[in-house]
């Protein structure tokens, strides 16, 4: 699995499995050997979560830092849609099946999708992105990296096989061996790398041609570039696209597997009675639908976006990515940073093995932008 | 598959795959056989659900009948916890650790069992049950039946044989056979049978003496019966329970696997991150903690069910089973009684290819008690 530096850097990224309580990390001698000019990141910072989020737990260990907390750590839209939630008589019955239609129906036309039979919804699309390995028969992933970690453990987890590349063309060349499935994001997390949908549909038909898959996960891709789910219904193409980061409703769980349909049946079949809540079916069935306020949504993040990165540039950092709810900035002092904004309260993303690099979010609200923006400056007094 | 009474009646009593809007019932040329003086349900009643609920689909076909709908076709508390809704601001950030464990410190409580690293928490107890073949590895699964269909379902979709026993004796002869998993229900849906705690740790002792496992569904346990989970940790012992039902919020989403901590771990590692939304966090915090509630919702749901029972008993049918959340019924009338109560506006539960059998739910509140015993009245006048 290691080899060279590419590789290492990606395997050491964010993949580690969840235990519970204690996070467990592979490869850490293959980092202290490779890295050795590194600091020794998951030594000295053993709370640092595996994905983003927990503030809590990482704010127990900043007791002097000003509060409230201000979460950058993800890529969550910090401005939630106005949601009427549902009443609690709602939640006293099981999901009735044209609820469930409804919500596909929603889901079908905000991706552009001409079918909801095409249509699987889940708790969440790291609940689906547990389940590709049972829904496509496979022996080898192959990952467009680095990016999120869910898609590696939930190969590895299930036994198979998993080759990561940083490089298109070198995925693009494994998509004809036997028994493969690609792996893009797009937008990607945490780059914010973005793939046309013409190059992706081209990957797709290499991958049918020799009965094989590509997954797009389209996580991000609400406000930023090109959805390939116009492409399906497709042989070799499977689409997951997450409801809580643009709706900014991630304690809801709701996430789509959009694929042709029998996968998209199979997906369903796996997944059972009663995929999602009352609350998720109502979620989606309302906002999916408010276009007018997803365009709005799309403008605001977008301006945020912009300002995030004025004032990450006046703190001397370059900000990377096409993505607007969060930047991925490149420091040697990517470490350094994150302590300093952890101490002023604020929380970015750090990833161990990668300590060049810090993903920040958008702040939500003005308090919190003064606060972030008060703790760039001061870093860069400090470092001048 | 095929072959005696017995495993017919149970073969074809409700497993059927999910196939979203239409529903397949396999082995139907076997039913005909076997039946031919049975009605052929599924197709005099083609719209029959999987499980019970979707009482607006069955209501389509009975377009006279008064509203509102009184839905008894479920085994589901009709005296909701009264839930404090979380926040719209709670779903705006993933859940984080200590929610999650908090979560599962209040289940192991309720549960009593004596770590709460023996819970693992998911999205209803179905989706633990569908997982439960990828965290046991097994050869074949030994079930007691007739039951709930959704683990017939999960061990054939995961390509692992599948027997069936009526009797417990004869499934306690496989528990020593290699790769064997056994599953019992307990109390038992649909007839209430119950097991006591200490049948069932010795079934779980000859199973793990030959490295096998006994999964102990315990939906319906809160109100009836002994739990089997304080025999936990136990080397071949899996207990499953569900929110939904006891709390009246099938909606939430939100069960339980119990098992020794390897066993649990590996659940919650397949799980993968955020397995549970903010809601369904939030309603396990709040209500499993509420031990008075529990009480006397127990004593409210006994004192129904025994009104259930006189108010069959006078139309002529006996009450079968010990679960006070729902009964069973046996009449050879049993779907002319189902069709006359869809007419009045009351759906209960009837079984394709177990047509001597009508389950029945819980009326919630006076007018759906008043409706249903005028409507069994009816029934019972028409039949003098």
């Amino acid at each position: 699995m290691a080899g060279s530096w590419t590789s290492i850097y990606f395997d050491v990224g964010e993949t580690r499995m969840q235990a519970g309580r204690d996070v467990v990390t592979r490869d850490t001698v293959s980092i202290r050997k490779e890295f050795s000019n590194q600091p020794e990141t998951r030594e000295q910072l053993p709370f640092l979560p595996t994905h983003g989020g927990q503030v809590k737990a990482v704010m127990r260990h900043f007791l002097d830092a000003p509060r409230p907390f201000i979460d950058l750590s993800t890529g969550i839209n910090p401005n939630a849609y106005p949601l009427t939630m549902p009443s609690l008589v709602s939640l006293t019955r099981l999901p009735e099946q044209d609820e469930e239609d409804d919500l596909r129906v929603a889901a079908a036309a905000a991706y552009s999708v001409s079918d909801p039979a095409l249509v699987a919804s889940g708790p969440g699309s790291q609940s689906l992105i547990s389940l590709l390995p049972r829904i496509l028969h496979a022996n080898r992933a192959c990952i467009l990296g680095p990016t999120y970690s869910g898609h590696e453990t939930a190969w590895l987890q299930a036994g198979i096989s998993v080759r990561k590349f940083t490089d298109f063309g070198d995925l693009e060349s494994q998509a004809s061996q036997p028994g493969t499935v690609c792996v893009v994001c797009n937008p990607n997390n945490p780059d914010g790398r973005s793939l046309s949908a013409k190059i992706l549909a081209a990957l797709a038909d290499r991958c049918a041609a020799s009965g094989n898959y590509l997954v797009v996960d389209e996580a991000f891709a609400d406000f930023d570039g090109e959805s390939v789910a116009s492409a399906l219904p497709h042989p070799g193409l499977i689409v997951l696209r997450s409801f809580g980061k643009t709706y900014g409703l991630p304690g809801v769980r709701l996430g789509f597997l959009i694929s042709a349909e029998p996968i998209a049946q199979r997906a369903r079949d796996l997944l059972g009675s009663w995929p999602v809540s009352g609350l998720a079916i109502a979620a989606g069935r309302q906002a999916l639908r408010d276009t007018a306020w997803l365009e709005c949504a799309q403008l605001t993040a977008r301006r945020a976006r912009a300002r995030l990165d004025g004032m990450l540039h006046n703190a001397g950092f370059n900000s990377k990515g096409d993505s607007c709810l969060f930047t991925l900035v490149e420091t040697e002092h990517a470490m350094k940073v994150w302590l300093h904004l952890c101490r002023q309260g604020i929380v970015t993303r750090f990833f161990v093995g990668r300590t060049n690099f810090l993903r920040v979010g958008l702040p939500d609200g003005e308090a919190a932008w003064a606060r972030t923006e008060c703790a760039l400056r001061l870093w860069r007094e400090q470092a001048l």
